[in-house]
């Protein structure tokens, strides 16, 4: 093994400006999900991942998730392409996920070069829209095969490749797709691989075990039949905002503690290993002060920070719908506010459960205010939390490499959003699942300027090459 | 006195048709003062004004405010019309305000006939916008010259006039010209009368001799650099939501209670002559429920819900600007928040000692949080609120003239809201104030179908002619 991985970093190196090529030609495909004037350009990204798929004789086929509203159109959606390379019943199967699409981008936004003309500036940046998120990260997994195949040597895994163009608009018609091939396309997955998000700063490789959930609320409570004029009606009638600021001051504090009872009874408790994954992270408080551009973080230590962040519940407040929103000073009493605010999940609480707590406890609430408005609390959506085992051999395996390619140990971390399509894979297949990112935390995936360091790029296709190594010599 | 009343009513009920004709002239001239396309409308209207005051003998001059930018436009602002109408040194001088423009009105909004068109329905209603805010009170003091022109008989008080066509966009330029004409074109006004208000209900007439003050708020506040995920960041930063909804909890309670320390010092006791005139009110409960269309007032009874509207002051929450606003569920932290909320204010309550008790409070409030955000408290705007004697000769006159034209006494009200013109003729002039309505509470001023009974058109004109008979009847 170390021989074949030998040869094969050298033939990375070696390809790595074919790489560099290979990426510009497909950032400059604009395959922008969010825009209806760009769907044919999100179609045309789908084709050239199905001529790569063919060039490198990867079976495939294409599930058409059919069509959506967006905006008032009727679309198509793009194809979700489906690889397999490799059916030797004596080698482990390992799936692999990648989004094609991108986010939008314009010139004007802000960019410093043309959002769809890959650039390599002077610190060895690639910058172009889709380099980091996640074209770089599909072309990692083609670029690994591509070189086995020049160096006429097997991969040790078989291989399933699931990847999508919806990424970017809510992965429509994916789930569907997931769990009518968990019997199909994807039976003989024992692994689940996903390069989709980041390092947690910009020295140090990770991987990553856990991710929050998210239940978000709405709030709505009505008064008056009509907005009214406060100077009028100021001072008669019970108004809604008033009932609403109450309510919303009775879930959290100021410092991020949750209010509703219950609702922390079902957060797992930290274990030693957790604990002992902390300290060496790549992470302190000014990383966070640079994220957030300001001082205002609840914790003086960055662990509890990350904890905060990924490890706890928490809840925010996100803003009032129907309340007056514009500059200016107008004097309305709005007759029906709608609060929104969720709440960011984490392993064991369930959505059902969170759900209960919320309502029962902001309609308690409520009911001590004595006002005759009405109130109704709303799940609007919930996603569960999820997180997996760092001690099971896809991590190990993952660790592994890490350390093969990069000589340090990986951080371990979670995130404190969600990416619901790992569990919709853990759930389909009923598999581990683990999430191995090629780029840094600096890349600026949905903002402007957005880029893959050259490094990144050419050391994460060795890691996603080496994991699949790694991974063949565990029984599991 | 009584003869020539006589007379005059007589005169007012056979020329009926031609003042509702009249209406329906000036109705048909849509003098929409904030909407840039229709400002040539206000011209005309202005126009109509002078023109009709040269046909009536009246004296007057243009005053010229100048422009305003409205839209991104510089806008010519339309003049203000002042008119003189007998100098006899023996009598007493009386000031009239009214406005001729109005508010916009578009069929589409629900008119059930076209807004422009005076129309009179079955129920002797003229409907059509401006009819009774405030073109038919206008026409009212001209309708009650003509009578008397053609009975022959000499009025016997002098009239001033201030006529202006910007009230509903701000009186732009209106407080100027007062000010400046106070020793000019008002200086021998011995008293104001402003018809551009409304009855309590719908059966009996009122004068109204109060008007709360405001003073309105921003709080600001900012905590991180830009706005966040909330998977990503929540539960590491102080969010600026969380800090304002715990400010917003403690301004107001449920029930209408102001919870700033101080602020209820400087409120006048009621006296034994206000508390008086409560009771023979033309309201009950019913006409507040009807009015917001809803059942959700704080008081049991009309009395108090009435000294809620505009005998003690109140506090409202507008709304939040910065804070997500839109339908939809976006998991954004705002980065920075302006809560929008104010005050109505009463007799004696002053707005420099209000601004001090409201920015001491919030900010020791917001001390106790315990946030790393940063708090701005800032007054946007204030009006003083206005009372005036309703046992001056002035009220006294109104209230007599009432009595004879309805053989009612006349409701005593306040209200809510303020009409700043008031407070700035009393405190340029320091003369006593009347306000002195035409229509009726459900004439729908500001809303669609906006209405002026054709008796309250007619009874109104004889209204305003017998005030000024009895007020002639007073020293003072
Ligand atoms: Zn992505
Ligand atoms: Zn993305
Ligand atoms: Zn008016
Ligand atoms: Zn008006």
């Amino acid at each position: 093994m170390d021989a074949h991985l030998n040869q094969f970093y050298a033939q990375v190196d070696k390809d790595q400006n074919i790489y560099v090529e290979r990426l510009r030609e497909v950032v400059a495909i604009p395959s922008v999900s969010s825009d209806a004037s760009m769907r044919n350009h999100v179609f045309r990204m789908g084709e050239w991942v199905q001529n790569e798929l063919k060039r490198l004789n990867v079976e495939y086929e294409i599930r058409d998730p059919g069509t959506h509203v967006m905006d008032g159109h009727t679309l198509q959606l793009p194809p979700i392409v489906l690889g397999a390379y490799g059916r030797d019943p004596a080698k482990k199967t390992v799936l692999v996920y990648g989004h094609y699409d991108v986010q939008p981008a314009l010139k004007e936004d802000g960019w410093a070069t043309e959002p769809f003309e890959l650039v390599e500036n002077e610190k060895g940046e690639l910058v172009g829209r889709g380099s980091t998120d996640d074209k770089g990260p599909i072309l990692g997994w083609l670029n690994a095969i591509e070189a086995h195949q020049k160096l006429g040597i097997e991969l040790p895994v078989n291989l399933r490749m699931c990847f999508e163009g919806m990424e970017e608009n809510g992965s429509e018609g994916l789930d569907d797709v997931i769990v009518a091939e968990a019997k199909g396309w994807f039976k003989d997955v024992d692994a689940v691989c996903i390069s989709d998000n980041y390092w947690l700063g910009d020295s140090k490789p990770c991987i990553t075990y856990g991710l929050r959930g998210i239940s978000y609320y709405k709030v709505t409570i009505k008064g008056p039949g009509r907005d009214l004029h406060s100077g009028v009606f100021g001072g008669t009638v019970h108004e809604p905002m008033t009932d609403l600021a109450y309510i919303f001051s009775k879930l959290v504090t100021p410092q991020g503690k949750i209010l509703i009872p219950g609702i922390m009874d079902d957060v797992a408790p930290l274990t030693a290993a957790e604990e002992a994954s902390y300290p060496p992270l790549d992470f302190n408080l000014s990383t966070l002060h640079n994220a957030i551009d300001a001082q205002n973080t609840i914790h003086d230590n960055h662990i509890d920070a990350l904890k905060g962040r990924w490890r706890y519940p928490s809840l925010s407040l996100h803003g009032i719908e129907g309340a007056f929103s514009a500059p200016g000073a107008k004097t309305v009493i709005p007759a029906k506010v709608i609060g929104k605010f969720s709440i960011r999940s984490v392993p064991n609480m369930v959505p059902e459960k969170i759900d209960a707590h919320v309502i029962k406890y902001i309609n308690e609430e409520f009911a001590k205010l004595g006002s005759k408005n009405q109130v109704e609390v709303e799940c609007l959506h919930a996603g569960k939390p999820w997180v997996a085992s760092f001690e099971h051999p896809n991590y190990v395996a993952a660790a592994k490499a890490v350390e093969r390619v990069f000589k340090v140990k990986p951080d371990l971390t979670r995130e404190g959003g969600s990416i619901p399509v790992t569990l919709t894979f853990q759930d389909a297949l009923n598999k581990n699942v683990l999430l191995l990112p090629m780029g840094r935390s600096s890349d600026g995936a949905h903002s402007i300027n957005e880029k893959l360091d050259r490094s990144n790029y050419i050391e994460g296709t060795k890691l996603l090459g080496t994991y699949l190594w790694e991974l063949s010599t565990h029984q599991f």
